[in-house]
């Protein structure tokens, strides 16, 4: 059975909701857990699941119960004394806290105990212990995050989405190739097209990075079926499986979504509780909002893939509820068991 | 009275829109107008403004119908024969096409018949025209395009959206006074927050670009109030009022922001037709959707402005109602009247 590794103390509601998420996905999936972190802490939590069951909260919207008895889980507990914060030098940190829950986590698939890391804390501290824990797959030059984004058809991939603030042509090669077999491997999808986020449609437009790489995906012998440049606004209209750009833009894009759906979201209740008609009409119109919402939400894509490293590390956001936690872990198994790393490592030799 | 010249040719629904929307603002605003375009064309749009009013309607939402008399409006038509069409070579264009509409509506500011430019066509040729006809503000290294965004509470001004595709800190150093002058003099905020767009909190995030212009904005002497670094989900909470990014990163946001509220308005109106109970509901919803969708609806804020040129051009999206139109005059005769030009040539020199 596929093992996932969790750091259970990182993350804004560490450790309640990431222990929750984790047995909610060993219930719901199959799939055996590593928990990292403080034992005490954690069982905590394990008795109020064995109590209570586990009650999800899906982004202020969807409250269910789980019943789980946890003696039919495969669950293991790895003690971690050291928790990284959100915040600290990433570099110093990683190498002090050798006994941290993230540094841990990812050793246990180094040392092959786990197969897969998901993590919701610190996403430097994340990236730096896979980079140095699980090393570099071969001819890859730099790890990349590959983010999940809903659109009106089927989701989006969007590489790198924040891991390197600064990236040359050769990278954004690099993290298109891996883009593309992600969504092959993981999410099935034949012959995936690849665009490059650009400032319009013709080949010449964009800064220099942008043209190079244009440049490097139109000739390449990677196999990568490149159809060219893509908006800002054509990104979320489901016509391109991977959209290629440096970490600092896809960073910036992935924040700026996530802060204008809030918005609209935060704009559509305020409306509705205007007055006692806005209420009433509101009440009626919750059940629709309620299937948008779990559309867009990112809590249903769980994570974003760190690709380029030699195994599996799922990062998901630092609000991350018990429910995102859960996905988190389905994609990691999911990809562990598509063999996309095996795939990516193979394409380059 | 403060005129402005409209390039009635340009734009998706040019001359219709463009010319319905010039006579709405002169008709709303107090203002005279210079219509710059095929004169032939555009009577027949006066003459169909004359017979049956102006039907406007707004982003698919709104219907109304305006009465002009047209006898008491200060209207003047200029004959351009020639049009720069979207995707033309634009450096060419603006040098061949010396009596293309745009090219002559921003001579009419240079020589003075206007007081500042509206342009739907394509930003680039509005961009060029305006660098080459009105000159740049001395000390002014490269002019930006300052667009306004909705947010939960005031609006807020980002600047560049995608004037230029490189730009160095001491660029970035000058869209920030450029922006802050705006929000101050038109928008009428004293003492405006700027923020530079940036992928964490901290100030040693982000690449060498924002890191360089960190430094600058922390220590200038221009009198801006710096506040920091602001991410992609803070730009819709309101408290900042100019945020700071080269031309290809506030491009990508912009048309990002676009592409995710036109997604999710769909979404929405897709539940709403599911069946007959969600049309219902969807019906009794519509006047609450249509004051958000009011809130947010990038025609209310009219177009982006030019800034760092010796006037004003607001540059509209190229699917601009009259709607829009109106607004962006309304925006171009704020801009003229609050003096933005000469007080930013005033802070430089």
């Amino acid at each position: 059975m596929t093992r996932i590794a969790v750091d259970a103390m990182g993350g804004d509601f560490a450790p309640s909701e990431i222990v929750k998420g984790a047995v909610w996905a060993a219930h719901d999936y199959n799939v055996a857990i590593e928990l990292v972190g403080q034992v005490d802490k954690i069982k905590e939590v394990l008795n109020e699941i064995s109590k209570k069951g586990i009650r999800s909260n899906r982004g202020g919207y969807y409250i269910k119960k789980i019943k789980v008895d946890l003696s039919k889980l495969d669950i293991k507990l790895t003690q971690a004394d050291e928790i990284i914060e959100m915040g600290e030098a990433v570099g110093t940190a990683i190498r002090k806290k050798k006994n941290s829950s993230i540094v841990l986590a990812v050793d246990a698939v180094a040392k092959g105990s786990s197969d897969a890391v998901v993590a919701a804390g610190s996403t430097g501290a994340a990236m730096a212990s896979s980079l140095f824990g699980l090393g570099r797959i071969r001819g890859i030059e730099r790890p990349a995050i590959a983010a999940t984004l809903p659109t009106r058809k089927e989701p989006v991939v969007l590489i790198d989405a924040g891991a390197n603030s600064e990236s040359s042509a050769e990278m954004l090669l690099q993290f298109a190739l891996m883009g593309s077999t992600f969504v092959e491997k993981v999410y099935n999808r034949k012959n995936p097209k690849v665009g490059i986020m650009n400032i319009g449609e013709e080949e010449e437009k964009g800064n220099q990075l942008v043209k190079e790489t244009h440049k490097l995906l139109k000739e390449n012998t990677l196999g990568l079926n490149f159809i060219g440049n893509i908006e800002g606004k054509e990104l979320f209209q489901g016509d391109v499986d991977v959209v290629v750009c440096d970490g600092f833009v896809g960073n910036v894009a992935l924040k700026t979504i996530e802060g204008c759906s809030m918005m609209l979201f935060k704009l559509i209740k305020e409306q509705f509780k205007s007055d006692i008609i806005s209420m009433v009409v509101g009440l009626l119109a919750k059940p629709f909002m309620k299937r948008i919402y779990k559309k867009i939400n990112y809590e249903e894509f769980g994570g974003a893939l760190l690709l380029g490293v030699k195994g599996i590390t799922v990062i998901s956001h630092g609000r991350s509820s018990s429910y995102a936690i859960k996905n988190a872990i389905r994609v990691a198994k999911e990809a562990v068991e598509s063999g996309v790393c095996n795939k990516i490592a193979e394409t380059l030799n």
